[in-house]
């Protein structure tokens, strides 16, 4: 028997979590920094809860708990016998796995709402799973990492959240254009092209833009019902250029006669004004044909693509009017911002932009030649533990060469050597493995070297 | 429709977080101090790797996760109208959701065999899944932080995580007793009675010694069927008294006709001499009585009580010859020792032992006094950020009280009032929220005052 895990799903060993814990933590560290609280939820969540909030095609990619104990009791025998997989489903299952951090937030801010202090100010990192079919840099299992804002509809708020991730991506090192949109702004070109009703059709297709081109973009319109005069209304709005600026300025300009549209564009100048004020490293770009799950987001709308490797989004967000109106508390506004951590793992590994040294990463080794000189090494050790020198000592006596290899596979930077000399001396031999020198010290002596080599 | 959690889960807010955040931190930084390195397995596994691992009772205690699309395609309709809930299991599930962290790192270690280097020293801080019925205490979800070292049969290893312990214990400021046994102790006294068939009736009956005293142990023995010769000889090996040394040395006596206990009383005086030359600052203590999970343990058993909180168990864990062999792998050794997160943060509770400022709280709230004087907030804001202090805006112009009711039930420690005057200086005016003071300084000034306060 060869033990696998679930398609889909990986194992990370120490070298993946060193990099995963990188990303994590420095996120984490901004969040922070920018007055979010941490919460978690648990994996499992009633299915009544879940169900119906991903679409048709999101409830079959929702994971399923199967009652425990008897789950078939009590269950019509015709309805078993009929064999239909998705009417038995909501008799034998009451739970599943979260699919998203939204819902589950959604559903906390309403349970606990008594509690919260409002705006409430709230970031999540944890996995969520879904019974996609996996495909390279697609996962039944990866983290999601989320901030949101709930309970105030200043763009304070966006002005924050981009900020916020100006920081995390500037931290990482990556190279990142902000693309900015406003849902008011994709209501307001359906209105002034005449046709309010087609949104989604519009958008679906004009977020497209990028990848299959403007004629492209046209010909699906046509297929999706838009007139002649209406695509040709709206090509001169994709098709605007210029600078930030000059661009929704224009834009403006053409939107003038839908209120909706106005507001829109008046919000995103607030915004972009505002964040320009405050200075930002990455390049902000509007972009007129961005729609991100238009459905959701009701005012911004932000995506975040890395300059140096073509990989589609690495973050995105947005405004949203309606959150928790599903869980019976409607009116609450909020704004949020999602990174996809899977992705950004996979831009610093094609950049190789990890730090050499990992924050929790052995820093020494001791070797191992026998009874007494172990124990010398492990008082030694003790006491560099406790200057907090990260450190092992090699369990068996093995054979030298074994133990270097050790140190060498795991790329532990110093070994200590302990002999019977040393141990007459309460001294160690201290090896650096990249330079290859050696020489005798003390325990203090040695762990100076080390904090000086990682200072470096 | 007033949303809810499935019953035995629970939400963490954000004070919930930042204590269990503490606990995690502590535990991860002496794992790191230790030499161990990180892993991370997926929620799901196959239900091949985890059926059989945990007894009949532990079967039924797994969450099984319904299998994704027509689920019910291809099963035999007599099978179906059998309505029998557990023959039908295996055929529409197969996956589960981990029970333990110790299946998983066996499977992992089997799989990942050849990237391993060994001795494999990996520490796993994550979620598992229990279909117990929730009480208090005990959960449905909750997390086990598990250290082991595999491939290596050196007591070494075992000191060490001893000291681990100890270390773990001194930073959370726990008190705590460290009882030790041997595997080989208990088969000893086993063989010494004359009865080596009994040892799990013998030692699931001497494992409740603590709470129900010898006379009902005496019973219990009786009653699982021990000669009244072989009880009578029990006794005195139960009543042993005096120092560890002591005890230690007339266990020695007692049990020098069984070979296996000789070696057992051997390894537990090398376990507890290298302890004491390196010092401890628990207590330790000796007890022929502990048993945890008998069939598991092979050699060293350890387990960790608060001395000031009567709670149980809050660390456990030992050495186990042959964690891989069900999945292929045979003869590796290893030793782990697994920190209960749940108790431990009941423990903490109850003492009050958790640090006053948590290392990713609020630090201070600016006032938004409208729109100008929240652009010059912002960028004083910003500043203070860059110099890593965690801190927010009101979003909105609300009422002063408003926003400082908010600033005083996040207890955020310093609220930041920036009026036209303020914004005229280039300063604001700093509020420490403890004190009440309020003084006008720059932002410099600011950062430099806050530091201050959370050094103290």
């Amino acid at each position: 028997m060869k033990p696998s895990i679930p398609k889909g799903t990986r194992d990370f060993g120490p070298v993946e979590m060193a990099r995963r814990n990188y990303i994590f933590s420095t996120i984490r560290s901004v969040f922070a920094l920018y007055g979010f609280s941490q919460i978690e939820t648990p994996a499992m969540e009633n299915l009544s809860t879940l169900m119906g909030k991903y679409g048709e095609e999101g409830d079959k990619l929702l994971f399923k708990i199967l009652n425990s104990g008897d789950f078939l009791r009590g269950i019509d025998p015709e309805l078993l016998s009929g064999a239909e997989s998705q009417k038995l489903v909501s008799k034998i299952c009451e739970k599943g796995l979260r699919y998203d951090l939204t819902v589950p937030f959604a559903r906390f801010v309403v349970q606990h709402r008594n509690e919260l202090q409002m705006p409430f100010k709230r970031f999540q990192i944890q996995p969520v799973w879904r019974a996609d079919r996996p495909q390279k840099g697609r996962y039944r299992e990866f983290y999601q990492c989320d901030a949101d804002i709930v309970g105030s509809d200043s763009l304070i708020n966006e002005i924050e959240l981009i900020e916020l991730v100006d920081e995390v991506f500037a931290r990482l090192g990556i190279n990142i254009i902000i693309k900015l949109n406003n849902r008011k702004v994709l209501s307001g070109i359906a209105e002034l092209i005449g046709e309010p009703d087609k949104l989604t059709d519009i958008t679906v297709a004009i977020d497209k833009i990028d990848k299959i081109g403007m004629e492209n973009v046209k010909e699906e319109l046509r297929g999706r019902g838009l007139p002649e005069q209406a695509i040709a209304a709206l090509e001169p709005i994709l098709a605007i250029s210029g600078t930030t600026d000059e661009r929704l300025s224009r834009l403006g300009t053409l939107l003038q006669a839908s209120e909706t549209g106005t507001l829109g564009v008046k919000e995103l100048k607030e915004v972009i004004d505002g964040v320009k004020a405050l200075g930002l490293r990455a390049e902000l770009d509007l972009d007129v044909s961005l729609a991100r799950g238009l459905n959701y987001y009701t005012g911004t709308i932000i995506e975040v693509k890395a300059r140096d490797v073509a990989i589609g989004s690495i973050t995105g967000g947005g405004r949203y009017d309606n959150l928790t109106g599903v869980f019976g508390m409607p009116g609450l506004s909020g704004v949020g911002i999602s990174f996809g951590a899977d992705r950004i793992y996979d831009v610093l590994n094609t950049l190789d932009l990890y730090p050499a040294e990992s924050a929790s990463a052995t820093q020494i080794m001791f070797v191992n030649f026998g009874e007494a000189e172990a124990a010398a090494s492990m008082r030694m050790l003790k006491t560099m533990r406790q200057a907090g020198i990260r450190g092992e000592i090699y369990p068996d006596a093995a054979k030298m060469k074994k133990q270097m290899g050790r140190a060498d596979a795991l790329n532990i930077p110093f070994v200590a050597i302990v002999g019977e000399s040393e141990m007459q001396q309460g001294c160690l031999t201290l090896k650096n493995m990249a330079t290859g020198q050696q020489q005798l010290v003390s325990p203090d002596e040695a762990i100076a070297i080390i904090n000086e080599s990682t200072r470096e």
